[in-house]
Formats: C-alpha cells, sequence, structure tokens
C-alpha cells in the first residue's frame, strides 16, 4: 500500500499554550506527542468543539479531532512570505506544531501518510490545513502598518499552509531530527 | 473543500460481538455510534492493539484506531462474488458493519471523505480495507468442499473490498436509510 518514501528534516517544534486567545505558537526543545496530541499543547484531545471548520455541525458540538497536530514546510513559508513581500513567515505566527524540511510540494502529501519520527512518534496526515482569517490576522499583527497583509496571506497560502494531522503512536520529537514519510496508494475518485 | 455529494442507501447495519473469535457480523435493526465505533461492536475504541496490518509496530502496541467501523458494497460484493463463483456474498462474513449501495466504484472513496446519515452520525474514510486471510477463510467456512476458496476471495476482493472509517459524530443508523458522501478534493501526488 505504501506508494513513496519521502525523507525530511524537523526544523522546529512548537507549542500553543492551553490558556489564552492567540493562535500563537512558541518553539520548544523538545515536544512529548501523546494519542491526544502535543501535552501542553491547547489542539491535544481526541475530540474537539466544532467551528467554522465544520460548518455542518452546530458551533460547540463535541466532535473527533482530525487536528491534533499542524505542520508546515520551510520552502512552502519562503515561498509565500517572498510573494506577499515579507522577510520571512514564522511557523509561530501560523500557531504550527512542526516544521519540517525536505518535502517537495509539502502541502499535498494526502491523507493517511505516515511521519516516522526516530523517538517513536508516528502521526497520520489528515488533510490540508485551509488558511483562515485568523492566521492572517496573526500574521499582520506582526506588521502593523501593512493593513492589508491579512488577505495577502490567505490567498497566497492557499494549497501552502500545511498539513494538519492525528497521532497514531507517541513519542518524543526534538528539532533536527530526520523524518520518514510513507506515503499511501492513490486513486482519484470520479463519479461515473 | 467538497469536491462531490454522492447519495446512497444504507443496506444494512452489523455488529462484531465483543466475545468470541469469528471475525463475522450479525445484522442489527439499529446501531448506536459512539465517536468510538460502534457500541458493542468489538473494534470499538480510541486506540486499538497494532497487528499484521501495522507491521512496522510490534505487535500488541497500543496505537490510535483508524479502523473502527467497516464498510462494503453491494455493487462491489456482487462482482466478487459472481467473479469467484458463488451465488452471493454476505456482508456479515467479512465482519462488515454498513452495507451500502448506489455508490460507484465504493472503494476508491478517497480519506477524508464524509458520510453524513440521517439521525446525526457522521463517519470519516480512512482509506481502503485490504482483504485479509482471515476474511477469506470466513468466506470459505461457509463453502467448506471448495478448498481454494478463501485464495481465489482475497485476490477478486482487491480494490473492492470497501473501506474502514472512524466516526466523527454520533448518531443512530438502521438500514433502509439515506446516506450522504461530502468527497474532498483530491491532488495525486508525486515527488520530483
Amino acid at each position: 500500500m505504501t506508494k513513496l518514501v519521502v525523507n525530511g528534516i524537523c526544523e522546529g517544534v512548537y507549542i500553543v499554550p492551553i490558556e489564552g486567545d492567540s493562535i500563537e505558537s512558541s518553539p520548544v526543545v523538545e515536544g512529548e506527542v501523546s494519542l491526544e496530541g502535543f501535552k501542553g499543547d491547547r489542539h491535544a484531545g481526541f475530540t474537539l468543539l466544532s467551528g467554522s471548520r465544520t460548518p455542518f455541525y452546530p458551533r460547540g458540538t463535541v466532535i473527533r479531532n482530525s487536528r491534533q497536530v499542524s505542520l508546515v514546510s520551510t520552502e512552502e513559508l519562503s515561498l509565500i512570505a517572498r510573494d506577499i513581500g515579507l522577510p520571512q513567515l514564522q511557523p509561530e505566527w501560523l500557531g504550527a506544531n512542526l516544521l519540517i524540511s525536505g518535502i517537495p510540494r509539502f502541502t499535498q502529501i494526502p491523507p493517511g501518510t505516515r511521519f516516522f519520527f526516530p523517538q517513536g512518534a508516528v502521526l497520520l496526515a489528515q488533510g490540508e490545513n485551509n488558511p483562515c482569517r485568523l492566521a492572517g490576522d496573526a500574521v499582520q499583527s506582526h506588521f502593523p502598518d501593512d493593513a492589508e497583509l491579512s488577505q495577502r496571506f490567505i490567498a497566497s497560502a492557499k494549497h501552502r499552509r500545511g498539513l494538519v494531522a492525528c497521532v497514531e503512536h507517541p513519542g518524543i520529537v526534538r528539532p533536527g531530527e530526520a523524518v520518514r514519510l510513507e506515503i499511501p496508494s492513490q486513486v482519484l475518485y470520479e463519479v461515473g
């Protein structure tokens, strides 16, 4: 079932504090991953409350959490930054948990792909993370004089804002470690 | 993000008893779906113990359960039955929880597809269910004189044995109900 193996590097590990309103994350020297997500991270949990990403549920409905972990790519953040006229785009501004380098077209990695980390943690990709206004506004807050940066970010980050994932197996993750991706076979589904 | 909406019918609901060795399921007039799977079903749970489907973990390791629910298709079971020379193939023999009709190429439905049932239950497709020897042997046990039926089943059922899914939202599921599939956009990932 594995179609492709691709190797990358985990360039950074970040945690979103449980308390507070900001979507931003902060770098850590080591992340402890349980089956619910990163320990101490706001997005950890087997369940979450539905919001704008799942508009077919009443807001606040308890549903399965398919967004335990947020991953972004060094190369895609550079492309977005260049596109919107910034010297750089920090993974923290987007609330990312992991910054990964070396994977071509990172955001296109299909659901079901496994990320194997050297100390046991295994993540299961759940799909593309669509850029939202909260992330755009977080970026803009670092450049308060540029009133349209949020909108430019949202447009430019489409299909480049990384992935969300669940944890299949716990472990420790550290910056600088290798990560091996096993990408399943895909079929393009068409009706008729 | 939704690419396609396809409508089908839930033709049958089945439960695998928690006690016992057989992989087979039994029909019920109503299934109660929690965030862990079908209540009273052996495969329900947020976690499972790794086995032959996840050979990169030591057998018996606690991992995320991406196989809470097993779904098969009326049309694909008919194709397999014809192929291997049986008058019919019962969903129970394969340990299926749900028999769905009306969805073309059911087993190719991509991961991330949502199955919406009329009484609130929502399933999230996790991928193709690969035919294993246990299912082949269960089929053969109904035709003990046909010594090679298990192998013929495994060969014929490839890409037709249905899907595994997780529960995103709880609810009740009954035979005869409509089911609406929302299929996400897909991109074929290629390196280079």
